[in-house]
């Protein structure tokens, strides 16, 4: 039997680079399994082969964690979003951690099992009813034996905090991010706040993913870790990222952007924006260094080849890559050949063949949060009624 | 057991739609199991289940054609291009073709067994040399019992007209394309004219495959459709073009623009693009309709949802996914839902979100075709040396 | 007395470069005395002093052509437009000529007197009325007795041949320019044949004005001289390009972009363009090469420094500019010092400002030409009658 | 004998607009009478016909202000600057103060004597030493007795004080300027202070000019704004931006630019973007509204135009143009003539014609400001050996 591996606060503690891995939903709405707009992830169960295959790519980019495929796989969700009721929220949360311990075991990985923000909370449900919600999907971690925890894609730092605690009641390590920007959460609250809120709610390691690019999103954790040492308080950084770049984006992040979510291609960072993005991170003293929606097997590489010296290693994807693009120089026309060294691709400002299309969108500025009745969640597809009154509602 | 299958010809005769699938060495490399510059499709055996799942997405997808994973899978390529020896030509060939029939059986799928271009015609072998090389190949397709030909991406009219001889020996049915644009061929063969030789020299389906995008490619299938018609003769056409916009190509195509291969992600066509790309090929009397190099699974649905009601169904793949962003209606935020209309999309400009970015660049311009020193395949990488020379031939 | 001046033949023959001037209508509705829309040049006799300004400007720049300011300026066209009948067009086009005499004779200058397009033939009078027009305008130049003649801006080479015919029987030499495009005039005859026309209608110098950008320009003068040479004919060649960038353009030029005319700032040409434009001119063969709209004084000034060792002298407006930004060198802060140098202005791909605006525009492609019941001629402003038949007219 | 004109402050106190003019120093370089680099105002004595009439037609576009052309014309500067001391200090002032003048009085306009930044400051010179320099030009505006006088483009806002001290002793109406952005002056202080201080040394107008576009100006004199009512004082408020579009600015503004100043076409502002500008700036409590920089007449013009109802009259310059493109409904195309309205010309967001360039640059980022050694300001033109040491110190 192989050697127990190291658990997560271990490595950390230790020093060392943990590489989280991509996000799935979209990724998997690409490969044809997730359905945009639900973004549930009924994958786990129904077709664990397209879930597996991406664990598996993640891993062989030098992922260290694969998390549990379970996001938005609360049964108030699962319920309102058209689930079709082919599987319950049991059913998905139980496969998923299969899954990712499956292949997790095929290398150095961990396995992190999630919970995120809820429609109950959105609707105002009691602290006791939205506790009970993610209690429901931790019970099936705990159960799994799941090596540590992770509360992700919060908007409002109260609703973080119940899952840090609902989360740190399990005795295993806790990780905590937010989907805000330098701005702060849907209430104003700053990121430092926010930071020093979750840690002493009970987080080990605190941080930032989704919603924004991965300069805003360093930028952000910069501004939690200087709250929390400011607070005379310790805890571990990470940074889950998009893979598109948002300059444009307002506080809501990338869900505003009019090229949401069926548009972005033109906004997908490169390999070398991964470079950037791990060196920065890792200069900003995050750690635990990974990725969300637009993330791809490669550019997981990409981070964990930037952090290839601090590691001591490369991951085992990279036996199918050149570092810098080296593998050019077997290409078969030589002009091709010439582009294979570092400094061509750092100074590349790659254009985007779209001589119609501006470099930067007005965001929707919407401004609502919790309590508003645009966001009272409900089971229905918006009706042509309701879009009317939105379209009204419309600020611009 | 189940009835047999309808064929290629079959079906494009009835004036059926038959959807491609997409660039497996570009997905692959995304997904880390190709390495660009070698380009090379040993993963085929190394990694069947990787291979496999990609074979499946497209299926799922809409595609009618599984192509063999056995891009640059001669002899002649993979000694060239520093492949470790793990597997020789055959059992990679051998191997692409069983991952091909096992999908394609899962729905109703053909398998098409490609040949393309080769190190052997550039280095200026023989007639006879280049067609053994092909032949090899095609033993293997043979053996295997594809159900039809493709003879793809030659910049040379004359080495496709060599494949299509080989591969028409075989008695089964054959389908040739070009990767060339509308200004013809590296010697400058215009697109009708390559298209007439290609159907004389026996091949069934006639078109363009990849170096530029949609628009350009379909652009180019209705010159060599002009041309065949011209003279007479009879095919079936045929698209499989980039994923990439490319506007700013010169005749080589999108090797030569300075982000080939790893800076074209703001290129990368939405799913909106290829709706307009499918419907477009459709009214340009195109049957059988692809992709090449940046194909995801995604856009191959966007073909298949466009054609939809010519074709008479939606693919599998379509559960996940409704028609012009339809999905969103389950979305959150009520001004995501409010972009659940075909209206919205088509309109949309996206934006890059890169301001520091121009939106076409001047490629290289070298023009040096088959026989020119700098095209000599050699099995070592480019030295210092080499790159110095091209250097100072660079021509800007 | 000061010794003649040297003809514009007798320069040209000589081999000289003969400098153009800018466009005054573009110019002088930016310092409020020429209106948008009817573009008529009654400042002539209204406001001499602004008329009489910018001739110097022209000249100090290196200008040796003082066009009279007489775009426009025949009664049909004055009458049509809302002219306010202050002033008739004999006074206008008599003033036109004093004021290019006064300043031509303060440098070493020629005038020349101008007739272009007429409202006349677009609504299909007869030659004989369209050529009168012509004749009315001519007598005054006669009277004035101008150096030469310029027959310029015309769409349709047979009204351009006419012009020709007229201003031929005058005796004095002849320039004629089209502002045509690659494609030829909105009949298609292309370049080389319209060229070819006017050569033979009498025209000593042949060219392109206005419509499109220097690059397109050079293009269609070189595709003229090709004409021209192919013909056994022999002639000079002048070029009068917008200085606005418009890759986007369609048959007929800028007009046709939305930005038309008031939003086109963001297509200037800023001097360095100007410089890349002389010399593509010079190195065509062109040697009459000056500027139509958007050329403003510092743009000649430029054209004069690029060809200053071929001329052998710089302008006199080079005292207040040193050639590739050597000014710069007396600059207060030492980075803006730095910029002093050719290979800076050269290289430098100059920015927007405008991140969310595009960099090239759809043109309307109304393609309709003379003949057509939108191009009839009227007195009145356009009704909202009127406007609603074109909008449904509108293709896209 | 004409009634005398109301004063500067009679009209503000009144709560009138008063429409100020646009840059001489930039539109003068075009028209071929400034050399870029020094920037000195020698035309106002060598070419008095080339000033006066670029005052006419800031007069004709609606401006209320003549500000004379004299920046830069104190002696430390002259000397400075490579002046070839054909013309004294004095001679320039008092030429500058003829011209403006003259030319308002053909209108309702009042004349400003203006002084800006001094080489002495910079290069550590005492107060009284700073002083003594603007003296000297003020004793030539007392003497020609203008209207107003006006301290501008002051990047430390102990210089302006300095300024602002002496200008007051006359006993005339002040204004004062700086050329900061939000961040504030060049040592870091904040807009609001800097204005508190200025009004606190008796400036009775205070704002921004130079250096920023007028989105930027306008939010910093709202800060300043802010400052003076936060510390309960009293001003009237002025702002003079650029006609550029400088998104993408540091602290600096334009200079830093890669562009400026010879590279700056692209990001013109429209006379569309003025109407905003004009709005926003008196939604914004600004009366003296007004121009730096690249404002040409026609751009002054539309800030006439938008506040023609606030005014109760339209400029006379606007006899040249329609509202809102209205004068297009007299053009020769209906498509065009369609264009006429202000929904068209609003909306447009108009195209670079510039697909190779980028929409934002990377300003240089030197930061270092009065005293620095880079900053001692010389008599000779900078050296090779200089360049070398500069080119070394570039952070980027």
């Amino acid at each position: 039997m192989a050697p127990a591996k190291r658990g997560i606060l271990e490595r950390l503690d230790a020093g060392e680079v943990v590489i989280g891995d991509g996000g799935f939903v979209f990724a998997l709405e690409k490969r044809g399994y997730v359905k945009a707009g639900p973004w549930t992830p009924e994958a786990a169960a129904e077709h664990p082969e397209a879930v597996r295959q991406l664990h598996r790519e993640f891993l062989r980019a030098g992922s260290n964690v694969m998390q549990t495929f379970t996001f938005y796989a609360s049964d108030d969700k699962l319920e309102n979003r058209g689930h079709t009721q082919r599987f319950t929220g049991q059913q998905i949360n139980e496969a998923a951690c299969d899954l990712a311990r499956e292949v997790a075991d095929e290398g150095d990985a961990l396995v992190g099992g999630g919970v995120s923000q809820t429609p109950s909370y959105l609707s105002c449900k009691s602290e006791d009813d939205v506790k009970a919600i993610f209690k429901k999907q931790i019970d099936v971690y705990v159960q799994k034996n799941v090596d540590f925890l992770i509360a992700e894609y919060f908007e409002h730092v109260e609703e973080a905090e119940w899952a840090v605690q609902v989360l740190k009641s399990t005795g295993k390590p806790v990780a905590a991010t937010m989907c805000i920007g330098p701005e702060g959460d849907l209430n104003g609250v700053g990121p430092g706040d926010c930071a020093v809120r979750l840690v002493k709610a009970g987080t080990d390691i605190v941080g930032i993913n989704c919603h924004f690019d991965p300069e805003t999103c360093v930028k952000t954790v910069k501004l939690m870790k200087e709250g929390v040492e400011k607070a005379g308080l310790k805890a571990h950084y990470m940074c889950q990222p998009l893979a598109y770049h948002t300059p444009d984006c307002n506080r809501q992040g990338f869900i505003d952007l009019p090229e949401f979510p069926f548009g972005l291609e033109p906004r997908i960072l490169t390999r070398w924006d991964m470079h950037k993005y791990a060196r920065d991170a890792y200069n900003a003293g995050i750690r635990y260094i990974g990725g969300c929606c637009g993330f791809e097997p490669y550019h997981i590489r990409a981070v964990s080849e930037e952090l290839a010296s601090e590691r001591g290693f490369l991951p085992t994807g990279s036996e199918k890559h050149g570092s810098w693009g080296e593998g050019l120089l077997m290409h078969t026309k030589p002009w091709v050949r010439a582009r294979a060294r570092r400094d061509y691709w750092e100074k590349l400002k790659p254009a985007s063949g779209r001589p119609f299309c501006p470099s930067m969108s007005a965001p929707d500025g919407w401004g609502v949060t919790k309590g508003h009745a645009y966001l009272m969640q409900q089971k229905e597809a918006t009706s042509e009624e309701q879009l009317k009154v939105l379209d009204k509602a419309k600020k611009y």
